[in-house]
């Protein structure tokens, strides 16, 4: 369709953390003549023209995808069927439809039930971000020497399915190919649970009535600030992530809680082995993330030293 | 009994991260005319000297607490009663005891029903560490701009207690004066609770077998490697926090799992209010603990820039 990976119009909805650093990366990139960016707020619209994220910011759906020949949905998930609804009888054909949700089962059923098998969805999922939200937190960079996972339909074209690796190739990613299936088990243990047990560890602390609010932020070093991080990342992606991805978190969640049920029980009845022995293997787990350069072994991931300042 | 905090002899029990990281501030500072480290492993002695750690490291608790009128015990809790039944014949008159774990109720009834009342024993926990271990892993700047809580016993003397309020600030950190009860809540909550649920998630990952664990490692960039950073702290100091400070702990995890059931039961019944409430509720705290100056406001404690070498 595109040599050398360049579009006509690509239409960004959603203008966000994922969107504007897609905005800005597309830009960077030179990989389309034009670029539309929509979003429902007005705010998020007025500073997404201010820092010039695209073309041209649109305030409805319609226009925005007007002609374009990639769309790429960066909304919450539960967005998706309002937008799937709004667009259908306005899309270019050959289209291609992309989204960087976390959770992919359930949109990939949400878009053939709307959108009918004739209109391409290539599901894609960019492992990355930060804590922060808002068109303002992106930046270019964000997808570099990350993974970023694919999860086609069976009967989605193998070249459609290649234009979607390449283009995040070009923003630096690492491609992999999954079922919807298995990345929804994945995340749900790699990026859903721990979500859900960060906000709830922030969530227990706060309601803590013997021990006060400023006695937890002022020891927080002494462990609970990691987790204060990724609670601190956007909520209505995070609602919408677990109720999309139900089935696999509520397993999760189970096995969670039976592993958590045997630490409770050997810390109760002074069993020193099984605390000891689970303690020395997840020490391992750590070594091999490092390995695999998919953390930095700084100190306190580099803390430390800056608190010196 | 020093003016200008200038000790004769110090003694440091255990050379790990801790009593390194002391040893050399107290090398820096000249806080001791010398300083005597003792370490249960040849190993340990072994780097101890070659790094030079000390002025003398013993293998002898003995010979490490003689004529020493400070001696600071940074050895895991389970220790500390062999240490003291130990040290006690051999201790110098009007000799300071004093120590840096991480639980202080059940140690300080140890201290009081083996040294008895007249042995001068000022607890200390200084809130500073990262993730590694071992002698090698120590650095003077440990304790700069971190809190350091002192729960002394209601005999305890006050220059004594002032005396190692000022070692601490020497050394850099800010002191609070607390009950070992309050401590223990304290803790409980902002570091025990945070550590044992980081092992938690990273056993409950390792055992799940429809998931590669290379999957786990793959894509842990999405929340997951956070936690394992706590999680490959030292498993035998940790088990013995746990059993130490039994009490607090368990009641922790009680109110955690209770948390948990009402999230558990939100995502299973689409209550999209309730997630969205806690979310960002949770979102405030981080924010909070930013303004404290207890972590830093870099996306992703600084690592996404790091990503782009």
């Amino acid at each position: 369709m595109q040599s050398k990976l360049k579009f006509n119009k690509i239409a960004i909805i959603g203008l966000g953390l994922i969107g504007s650093s897609i905005a800005l990366a597309i830009k960077k990139h030179k990989i389309a003549k034009s670029v539309s960016g929509y979003a429902k707020s007005l705010k998020t619209r007025q500073i997404a023209k201010k820092i010039k994220l695209a073309s041209k910011v649109e305030s409805s759906l319609e226009a925005a995808v007007k002609n374009a020949d990639l769309i790429i949905i960066c909304t919450p998930l539960s967005s998706y069927k309002k937008i799937f609804k709004s667009i259908k009888l306005h899309l270019k054909d050959g289209v291609i439809i992309t989204d960087v949700g976390s959770a992919k089962t359930k949109s990939m059923q949400e878009a053939q039930s709307i959108l009918g098998d004739k209109i391409e969805f290539i599901p894609a999922h960019p492992i990355a971000g930060t804590e922060k939200s808002g068109p303002e937190s992106g930046f270019a960079e964000l997808f570099i020497n990350r993974w970023c996972i694919i999860t086609p339909f069976n009967i989605s074209k193998k070249k459609n399915v290649n234009l979607i690796k390449k283009l995040w190739e070009k923003l630096g990613s690492s491609v992999e190919i999954m079922t919807p299936q298995h990345h929804d088990r994945v995340l749900a243990i790699t990026s859903h649970l721990p979500h859900l047990i960060a906000y709830n560890i922030v969530n227990t602390a706060a309601d803590l009535e013997t021990v006060t609010k400023s006695d937890v932020i002022k020891y927080s070093a002494s462990g609970f600030r990691d987790f204060t991080r990724i609670a601190s990342s956007d909520p209505t992606m995070w609602r919408d992530i677990f109720i999309s991805n139900k089935e696999a978190v509520l397993e999760m969640i189970g096995r969670f809680s039976e592993d958590l049920s045997v630490l409770q029980k050997a810390v109760r009845w002074n069993d020193e082995d099984t605390l000891f022995k689970i303690f020395s293997e997840t020490r391992k787990i750590r070594k091999k993330i490092i390995a695999a350069g998919q953390d930095i072994d700084a100190d306190d991931f580099g803390r430390v030293k800056k608190n010196l300042k």
